[in-house]
């Protein structure tokens, strides 16, 4: 069976558990904090990172890694799309949204979540205020252009959508949202993947876990 | 026709050439420096990184990303390996050696090339003494440990073998050389590698291209 190495919260890991949610498949968590010095670990992921599995004698890690062998592993339903050109663009939005996008949103969630709850510090304010309002607007207008007003990008809910949108479900915790009036296709996208009840499920699971469930 | 943004050099424009080339696919290269402010460039890819490519109405980034791609459009001969469990490995090391392996080499290649040929400054010889005696070690034993004695990771030379080493080919433009008794078979792939008849022809462009071609 495999085993997912990783915890709630992460917007990587959260894609894999989704992915097997959705394919169906089996898999046991096995609770790990990323760069947590664990040197066990570090045999497994020698960059410290999650998520990583094992299937068998398996071992990968990185999120992009994982949900392409969940893939091949169990075809059916398709989380990414068939023909050559839109994979290579699934391929390149699910990297975009897993570098840059990521980076930008993790460090709003990081500032404004993670400070004040995690380490008892202040947000540095100023550095969440360059993201909002200088480096994500370009991102956000690329996106808007890539991104349909209504339905996911290939037709059906992929990996692609998850990942453009898994880290600003990051930056919703620390409370910020894509403004609907700017960029209606890019916070329409939000909501309809918040709404595949397999994302809805693991989104409830990790508010738990990160204490401010309902 | 394929058109290739980027320059000679990058360890990731450096695998689109020579996967391209192995191919035998036809394409064009368009001179585009990294980061560059380039508004117009911008519009190709967002994050302003190389590589990027057209292909028709097709525009993606990142040399995974254009690497897969490449596979599917052009699938002989096979640069990725076909059975699951081997290209999830693939994917990991190609993942991995545009990473983590990356960031490590080209902090190097930055620093002792960089530094003193293009922006006529010292190298910071404490960063490179920390990244040689402290964050590579562990990363080479691991790779060690992956890597065959003779041949190739998946037998015939693919893309995982060439996104391990490619950036330790720019490391050893800043006189940095795996040590081959401490690493024999991390040492011997990058030997190997080199002598890939393609990869040997784009590295002797490239070192014509920065200058210190023979």
């Amino acid at each position: 069976m495999i085993k997912v190495y990783g915890v709630h919260g992460s917007p990587f890991v959260r894609k894999v558990f989704i992915a097997l949610d959705i394919k169906g498949a089996p898999y046991e968590i096995v609770r790990q904090m990323p760069f947590s010095g664990d040197e066990e670990y570090k045999k497994i992921n020698p960059l410290a990172k999650v998520p990583s599995i094992t299937d068998g004698d398996l071992t990968i890690a990185d999120s992009k890694v994982i949900c392409r062998y969940i893939e091949n592993a169990y075809p059916e339903p398709a989380l990414y799309p068939a023909h050559a050109a839109d994979l290579a663009r699934a391929d390149w939005y699910e990297e975009m949204g897993g570098t840059y996008v990521t980076e930008l949103a993790t460090g709003i969630f990081f500032q404004r979540f993670m400070r004040p709850f995690a380490f008892k510090q202040d947000p540095d304010e100023e550095l969440v205020s360059k993201i909002i309002d200088k480096q994500l607007p370009p991102v956000l207008d690329y996106l808007e252009e890539q991104i349909p007003s209504n339905g996911f990008i290939f037709g059906d809910f992929m990996l692609a959508d998850l990942s453009i949108v898994s880290p600003f479900i990051n930056a919703s915790y620390a409370n910020y949202h894509v403004d609907s009036a700017t960029w209606p296709c890019v916070a329409g996208l939000i909501e309809r993947v918040k709404a595949v009840p397999q994302v809805a499920a693991v989104l409830k699971k990790e508010a738990e876990a990160m204490g401010f469930g309902k």
